[in-house]
C-alpha cells in the first residue's frame, strides 16, 4: 500500500442513480469525500429498472438466453450509469474517469450470471488514482481471464464495492441506499424498530440471508473475510448509518441484535419413512440436483424403525419438489407426502447469544404465551429460527423485538 | 492468410436489427452464407433510434458531454444488438459468439466521436473463426491502445465492416440496408432511376459525399484503399444489389454513371475585394478554424485590382460564416457581403468522363434549354457540379438523368 493516499470507496444503488436529480445528490456525497482529502472510488449500479428491462429483452429474444451473451447485454446498464455520472463530475471540474470491469481488470471465474471475483489489479487502479481524483467503476460486472464479460448476480454491485475497498485498503466502504441504515427489525411491521449504529458481520449475514435486503449476502462474506468496515447509509440524508464490522465486547453484551423474518417458506413432510441409512440422501440428493435450496430440516425420533422428515423450501420450488417427493415416496415406501404454504419463519440473531444459554427458552415462552404455535425450530450459534403459521408473523416479530429489549438504545 | 477458410463479412444497419422479426431475417442471410460454406463475420449497428436515445441522455446530463465518456455510453447500443443477435443464432444451434471492439481488438486513434481505425488483430480473429462459425461484431466502435472505448462517427459501422473484410481477406463485404442497391439517382424524384449492378469506388465516393446516403464515405475510401469489393443490398429481398468495386473498361464506356444532388447549400459572396496575395487565406483561414467546411469556391477575374469571391457552405453554418465575413470585410475593405440559402447543387458523376470532353457542355446546354440559370460551376476529373436555384433541383436531376441516358440499362 502506498503511503499518503487515503482512499474511500462509495457504492450507490439503482435508485440513487435513477435520474439527473438523484445523480446530483450522489455528486454531493462524492464531493464531501474529496473535501475530506480522500481519493474516491465510486461504484454504481444500473439505473433502477434498467437491468430488468435488459433481462426482459433477453427473454423476448430467447427462451434460454445464452448466459455469456446475457452478461454482455445486462452489463450495459452499469456502463450507461458510469458514463453519465462521470460527465456530471467533469462538468463540475472534477478530475474523473469511468472504468469498466475489463479496463481494471476485475477478474472473475466464468460462472456467467453468478460469477465470483478472483482478483483485482489494484496496482493498475492506484496508477489511475495518481491521475484522477475520482474513479467511477461499473458495479455488478467482471471479466474472465479470456476477456468475456461476466456479472456477479443480483446485488453484485455491493460485492464489487467491498472487493475494491479490500483491494485498495479503503478506510471504509460506504454503501448508499434509500434507507438510512440497518434496523433491529422491519420498521414497517414494528414501530419500535431502531436503527443500529453497529452490527457484526455474522449478524448481518444472518439478517441478509433472512431477506433483510439492505446488503447483498456475498458482499458481507467478502467484507468479513477481508475485514472491510462497511457503512450502510442513505443517499438522501446525512445520517451516519450503520457500520457493519468485526464483533467486539460491546456487541457481545447484547443478547439479540435483530429480528428477521421470511415469508417465502413452504413446508413439506414425508410420513413413515423407513429409518435406514441413505434415506436422507434419497430425499435431498434429487432436490439438490434440480437446484432446489432446502432451508430448515427436522427429523423425528424413530418409532418402529420408521420416521417423519420435514423440511422447508422457497415457495416457487414447491411444485417441482412435490413431483420429486412422489418418486421418493415410491422408492422408499413412505406412506404420505404433505405440504403447507401458509408458513413463515422468524429469527432472533445476535453474537451475544453464543455465551448465554436460555435465549431460545425465552423466545419460545414469549411466543407460546401469545398462543403462537411453534411448527419447527432450528438453532445455530448466533441465531434461533422458528417456523410458525404465516398469519402470526407480524405479531411474532413484535413480541420477540420486545422480549429482547431491542427498542432500548443500548448499542 | 490461411488456406481453406472462406470468410464473408456482412453488415446490417439499424433498421435491419430494429426488432426480433427483422433480426430473424438477418439470421436467414447469415444462414445462407453458412450454407455456401463461408465462415461468417457479422457486423451490427445499434438498433434504430438507440444511438439517438443515448446521445439525448448525454445532452440531458451535460451541455458539453465528455467525449470519451460519451463514446463509452453510445457504444452500449451495438453491445445490446450483438448480444441479442448472438442469442438468436445460438437458439438455432449455430456456433456463434459476440465480439466487442476491445475483445478483438480493433485499435483506433483517440479522436473520440470520430476515431480512425489503426489496426485489427486478424490473427486473433482467425483463432475465433476456428472455434466459431459466426462472429457477431459490434460496429461503430473501437478501442485506443490505452483501452478506452472510441466510436468511428456516424455511419461508422460500414467502416468497421470494410476494415474487417480487408483484415480477413473476405471475398466480399456485404452491406445490408433497407434499399436494394445504389441508384443512378434518387428514385423519389426521378421515376426512371435505375439500380446499378456495378459502380466504381471513385463514383461511389462522389455520390456519398453528395448525400446519397447508402454508404458511409469513409468506408468507401477504406474499401478503395484495400480493394475490398463491397456489395450494397437489401435485408428484405434477394436482389444481388450493387457491387462497389474497382473501375474497369466497361465502366469507362459509360460517360456518366449517376446524378446526385444536395440541398444543404448556402452561397456567400464578398464584393470588391482587393485582389492581393493572401486575400483567400484571410477569408478561408478563419472559416477553417471554426470548423466551417467550404464546398464550392469561385473567384471572378480581377477588374481594377478588385474581385468578387463566392463560396458555398452548409446552411447550418451560415450565421457563423456571416459573422466571420463581417470581420473579413472590415479587414480587407470589401464593399459588401451577400448570401442566399435558396440554392442547391446537382452533380453528374462518372469515371467515363475522364477520357471524354464535352460532358460539361452537354450538361450546361440541357439545363439552359429548360431555362435553368447556372449560378456556379465546379468540375473535377469524374464530376461536374452545378449550383442552381433550389426550386429547380428535381427538374435538373431529371434533365441530366435523361441527357446522359441513365434510364437505359447499359451497365
Amino acid at each position: 500500500m502506498e503511503s499518503g493516499m487515503k482512499i474511500l470507496v462509495q457504492k450507490f444503488g439503482g435508485t440513487s442513480v435513477a435520474n439527473l436529480e438523484c445523480m446530483k445528490k450522489v455528486r454531493e456525497k462524492v464531493q464531501a469525500g474529496l473535501n475530506k482529502g480522500y481519493k474516491m472510488v465510486v461504484v454504481l449500479s444500473a439505473r433502477s429498472g434498467e437491468t430488468n428491462r435488459l433481462l426482459a429483452l433477453a427473454s423476448e429474444w430467447s427462451s434460454t438466453p445464452d448466459p455469456a451473451e446475457c452478461d454482455s447485454l445486462v452489463s450495459t446498464g452499469e456502463q450507461v450509469s458510469i458514463a453519465l455520472f462521470t460527465m456530471l463530475l467533469k462538468d463540475a471540474g472534477i478530475r474523473a474517469r469511468s472504468l469498466l470491469a475489463w479496463q481494471i481488470p476485475i477478474i472473475t471465474d466464468d460462472d456467467h450470471g453468478n460469477a465470483r471475483i478472483k482478483s483485482i489489479d489494484s496496482q493498475h487502479l492506484r496508477g489511475y488514482l495518481d491521475e484522477y481524483d475520482v474513479l467511477v467503476v461499473a458495479g455488478f460486472q467482471g471479466c474472465t481471464e479470456s476477456q468475456r464479460i461476466t456479472t456477479l448476480g443480483r446485488g453484485g454491485s455491493d460485492t464489487s464495492a467491498v472487493a475494491l475497498a479490500a483491494a485498495l485498503g479503503s478506510v471504509e466502504c460506504e454503501i448508499y441506499t434509500d434507507v438510512d441504515g440497518v434496523y433491529t427489525t422491519d420498521p414497517n411491521i414494528c414501530s419500535s424498530a431502531r436503527k443500529m449504529d453497529r452490527v457484526a458481520y455474522e449478524e448481518m449475514l444472518e439478517m441478509a440471508s433472512m431477506g433483510a435486503k439492505v446488503l447483498h449476502i456475498r458482499s458481507v462474506e467478502f467484507a468479513k473475510k477481508y475485514k472491510v468496515p462497511v457503512r450502510v447509509r442513505s443517499t438522501f440524508s446525512d445520517d451516519p448509518g450503520t457500520l457493519v464490522t468485526q464483533e467486539d465486547s460491546s456487541m457481545e453484551a447484547v443478547l439479540v441484535s435483530g429480528i428477521a423474518y421470511d415469508k417465502d417458506q413452504a413446508r413439506v413432510t414425508l410420513h413413515d419413512l423407513p429409518d435406514v441409512p441413505g434415506v436422507a440422501a434419497a430425499i435431498f440428493g434429487p432436490l439438490s440436483e434440480k437446484g432446489v435450496l432446502v432451508d430448515m430440516i427436522v427429523q423425528n425420533t424413530s418409532l418402529d424403525g420408521h420416521t417423519d422428515m420435514t423440511f422447508t423450501i422457497s415457495r416457487k420450488d414447491l411444485k417441482q419438489t412435490l413431483a420429486i417427493m412422489e418418486e421418493v415416496k415410491e422408492r422408499t415406501g413412505a406412506t404420505d407426502v404433505v405440504s403447507d404454504v401458509n408458513v413463515a419463519k422468524v429469527s432472533a440473531i445476535g453474537v451475544g447469544m453464543r455465551n448465554h444459554s436460555g435465549v431460545a427458552a425465552r423466545a419460545f415462552s414469549a411466543l407460546t404465551q401469545e398462543g403462537i404455535n411453534i411448527l419447527m425450530i432450528s438453532t445455530s450459534e448466533i441465531k434461533i429460527t422458528i417456523l410458525i403459521q404465516e398469519k402470526y408473523v407480524e405479531l411474532a416479530v413484535r413480541i420477540l423485538h420486545d422480549t429482547f429489549g431491542l427498542d432500548w438504545d443500548i448499542n
